[in-house]
């Protein structure tokens, strides 16, 4: 095990109702003034966004407010919100709905205070100071409630990129599992395959000597399989859309990573495809993690193989562990297709031809690599998405 | 699922040499005089309170000292800190030790600021104010590193009790596993039966649809199978020392327990051998849980045959899920017994004759009860006590 830090210090309000605390919430950490910020419609058809409003007016709490925060949130909403901020001396932000909105809100949250271009932290600056940030949730998903972490696409370019600091941690976050029943079964299961990505970007790694995190990690994985099923089925039913929302956030908060080297790999390799084709970030990944695992499970075939016994219902084959450790990809392939997912370049809409463009954007120059199980260059990525083309 | 609020805000710093960050960390969070609070003469012959004095020295900060706190702590050395803070003007509490010094730490911070006597808040007083606590632990145990409670000894009676409050979790914890190497086999055993124990207090629950905790909780307890004998076995083994110091924080601050009811009747129980014997607490958890499970194992078979099998490694019988349940329980008997921990009155110098006053000083008259999986009245208590007499 490596030596590490871990800090989570948001306060989660978790359960039914609990969007009539955002006031409360938003004056006991400080606010005064508040934006507001959402994406599309939904958060006001649902009376979601009024029910928060009048949470904020029985505390006295001001607000403005900014629609328009799209999956795979851009720059362009960003310098809206800085200046609307600005102008209106907010000093608190709220966002409303999913990983979009809370990541957006973050940039938001760290251009304010600062006097040069927001994108400068997405290029390597180092965060220095931020205004602080609670979140009302509505996807369970991005893990962004409880995260350090924001990612944003830059229109010029479509450049996707992340950006993370521990003054990004929300300081509370409202989680209500019944806002998250009328999300439509695709992009549920988008969400479920995003929160079971954080916890394999995190659980393949060459650190020997993690066993609680990678038991924490077989938790989360062994939640999703058994709950997300029963949310796509069943709309309504709130114990599995609660058990989804919170492994969502347990799965992103580090509590799954800390003490290893972690990956990240397949995030790097999916931001290009969600920002060259739109597609959403989880159907991406459904897309590139299957592949990504077959392209280097060679790397330790062990770890592919107990992820396979303990968390996909494997028998050990003693003799031939790589076999056990490909029937775990394979269950997980069949598991995607269960929940409507795309396997293939084909199904969202990628295209072959378009790999060296797609490759060339991630900036894999010289000796430069991606990930950290396997440092892949640029021949392995072009690979990779070559495996992703095939069903 | 119940609804919950989660708040776990301590930063934590872990791994080799981290307890050279004692001074940074007191003047991050605001520190500038520092009451150094431990327990026997270890950490002074470990040179372990020489390292931090010296991380302290390094920042500027000053300190007083204070040890003797001892297992299962005493209101007569809280007063003595009390006093000697107030009159130093210590602003910082930091303890180095295991749970003993950080529950007397603890008890400290909130008597300081406090006109009354600090025990008010063992008797139901709610905490509204107390001075900052750090932690450098040194056992893996009580779990109090990260956790919001404090269980303090009153010497006029033998009175075990515990007050719990957010303005009691630390600020920041430091643990460096290579400080647990040297702790007696005995004692590390103890501490591992009290890191399980926090995690069957809040898996034996009658919330349902709670899988992501149930799944949390089992990846504990897990770990702990696995890391436990081999760090009794070999007193330098880093990787299993970390597994289980860090498997330890997780156990106790309530992400294994949101969202479901939980029992505590186990401890209580068990408070009252430790505090009539003066045995250690995880000892006398090893004698009383098992019981415990025993007698109320009807309550919820399949609970307890779930646990079995994804725990334990019990094949279910279908026929028969309480014999599953059955051989659950005698698993961890086995486990127990593996690691050197007592499993009855006898082992622990307790006896069957004092049941009476054990029952009696648990204070449960009339129809008060104690815990909630099943709510035990007097004579169910006497039973379980009964039963931990017998191999």
């Amino acid at each position: 095990m490596e030596n590490f830090t871990f800090y989570s210090p948001t306060y989660f309000v978790f359960g039914k109702g609990t969007e009539s605390k955002a006031g409360e919430c938003v004056k006991q950490f400080g606010g005064s003034k508040v934006l507001l910020h959402y994406g599309g419609g939904s958060v006001v058809r649902s009376g979601l966004l009024d029910r928060v409003k009048k949470s904020l007016e029985m505390q006295n709490i001001s607000y403005v407010e900014l629609g328009g925060a799209k999956p795979n949130p851009r720059s362009g909403l960003v310098y809206e919100g800085i200046e609307l901020c600005r102008r209106e001396k907010v000093d608190f932000i709220l966002p409303v709905g999913g990983g979009s909105a809370i990541d957006s809100a973050k940039a938001i949250a760290i251009g304010v205070p600062y006097s040069g271009d927001f994108w400068d932290f997405f290029e390597g600056k180092t965060i220095e100071k931020a205004l602080p940030v609670g979140t009302i949730l509505t996807i369970a998903a991005a893990g962004s409630e409880g995260s350090c972490n924001t990612v944003i696409t830059k229109e010029e370019g479509m450049l996707k990129r992340g950006t993370g600091s521990d003054l990004l941690r929300p300081l509370f976050s409202i989680l209500n599992p019944e806002l998250t029943y009328t999300l439509p079964a695709y992009q549920k299961a988008c969400g479920a395959v995003d929160i079971m990505a954080h916890v394999f970007e995190r659980y393949f790694t060459n650190t020997t000597g993690v066993e609680v995190t990678d038991r924490l990690c077989e938790a989360i994985l062994l939640t999703m399989i058994k709950e997300v099923p029963k949310a796509i089925a069943n709309p309504t039913d709130y114990d599995s859309h609660a058990n989804v929302l919170w492994a969502g956030m347990v799965a992103h908060n580090n509590i799954c990573g800390v003490g290893r080297e972690q990956d990240w790999a397949s995030h790097g390799i999916e931001h290009e495809l969600s920002a060259l084709y739109d597609v959403a970030h989880g159907a991406g990944l459904a897309v590139v993690f299957p592949a990504w695992m077959k392209y280097v499970m060679k790397q330790d075939v062990n770890r592919f193989a107990q992820i396979a016994m303990r968390v996909w219902g494997c028998q050990l084959d003693e003799a031939n562990p790589e076999k056990t450790a490909r029937e775990g990809i394979s269950r997980f392939e069949e598991f995607l297709k269960s929940i409507g997912m795309p396997r293939t370049f084909a199904e969202i809409g990628a295209k072959a031809e378009d790999i060296p463009f797609l490759v060339k954007n991630i900036g894999l120059k010289g000796t430069k690599t991606i990930g950290a199980f396997v440092k892949l260059r640029e021949e392995d990525v072009a690979e990779i998405y070559r495996l992703a083309c095939n069903e």
